[in-house]
């Protein structure tokens, strides 16, 4: 048995763009988590958002909020984020890289909070004093700053991996055939040999390195039962019209 | 030592929302990526997509192309991108948690491209035939489809973790020539249907089918430029002999 399941809020804080809280709420629908908090938005923004497409359950169920303490609500751990190097002082600074690793070393939480800032200028002091800790997405030094909806989505995604744990996923299997035996390598081959042969493509002083470096090139290849099917229809029929050209 | 870097290019193919587009490039700028590549965009919508802020060189230095051949270029490796479950027979179809892990188990390569389809209808069949491996962003089911700047963070994200995590792989590399380009691939296929063609190899009814996992077959073979110069040759010959019998 593992640790309850924790189910993740996503918080926006004043977000100004109404695309950027409908992108959110699609990554977080997306992701399977259940809730989308926004903290007084600007009345227009929010009402254009509630109508975003893509997420329409989501983004029913959205609620505004007066306060950020409002959004926390019965959250007991706070998690902020920022594009910044900024020092944050007594708090965990942790890549969103290794959130998982992290969530897994602490207690579990039945409810939990995961704050963004503004558009413009991120989580204040006053917000980050609510987080016990702060995730970074690791972003390049000369273009850190993510688009909102692309850092919730970027977010929402490590938490599902988090919370998923590293499962192998059903369903995500390859659908290959098996391997060709060498038997049918070996026939395939032959026949390609015989091919080259009828069309004049070896020298004959060389023929015989040719030859190998042919076999080589047949081995290396990973043919499939499947591959070596259709490979060798295709060499019987132009064996057939050559013939009978 | 390491591998030497992959240089990835996000390919587009037939966007319909400049926004997106907008939003794809800063997020490759966002992870360190350098290049952004539009495969036949709407006029008005590539005019309105680079003057899209928050990424303003890579927008700058982004290219609208003609064909999805056109995009690949001189990539040797090239990944699609889906948000279904459809089948993908013959092709590996990976988690894009699972990229990193990947690639690292494969050789290295110079150039690589991610592709994306249009935000209504993903890739096509045809699309699909030129990638080694299909990713999959691990989405809810009652809601997998992502916004497509969304996903284009998420992978790049994920492209990013892959780069820092690429660990020296001494004693794996064999001797081998360089990677065949797509370019030369694109020839000799293009020469073995032909000369399947004159063969009377496909069946007119399903050659489409045919030629579409032929060329997976042909992708799939991680030929080398020495290989495709074996295979170009015994092809010509070939059609030579079947001209001049």
């Amino acid at each position: 048995m593992g640790k309850p399941e924790t189910s993740w809020r996503v918080v926006l804080v004043r977000p100004r763009n109404p695309l950027n809280i409908g992108a959110a709420g699609r990554a977080i629908a997306n992701f399977g988590l259940k809730e989308l908090v926004v903290v007084s938005p600007f009345e227009p923004t929010w009402r254009e958002a509630k109508s975003a497409v893509g997420a329409e359950a989501l983004m029913k169920s959205a609620r505004s909020v007066e306060s950020l303490e409002d959004a926390i609500g019965d959250a007991t751990l706070v998690v902020g984020t920022t594009t910044g190097r900024r020092r944050m002082l007594d708090r965990d600074l942790i890549s969103v890289t290794e959130l998982p690793a992290w969530l897994k070393r602490r207690r579990s939480h039945r409810a939990a909070a995961l704050l963004f800032g503004s558009e413009k200028t991120g989580l204040s002091n006053q917000d980050l004093s609510f987080c016990h800790a702060v995730v970074r997405i690791p972003t390049v030094p000369n273009c850190p700053s993510m688009n909102l909806g692309q850092a919730v989505a970027v977010c929402c995604y490590e938490l599902a991996r988090a919370s998923k744990g590293a499962a192998p996923q059903a369903g995500l299997r390859t659908h290959r055939s098996n391997q060709a035996t060498m038997q049918s390598l070996t026939h395939l081959f032959d026949r390609a040999v015989r091919l080259l042969d009828q069309s004049g493509y070896f020298h004959p002083k060389s023929r015989d390195a040719q030859v190998l470096k042919l076999r080589r090139f047949f081995l290396d290849r990973g043919l499939t039962n499947n591959d070596a099917r259709i490979l060798g229809g295709a060499l019987a029929q132009l064996e057939w019209r050559l013939k009978n050209k």
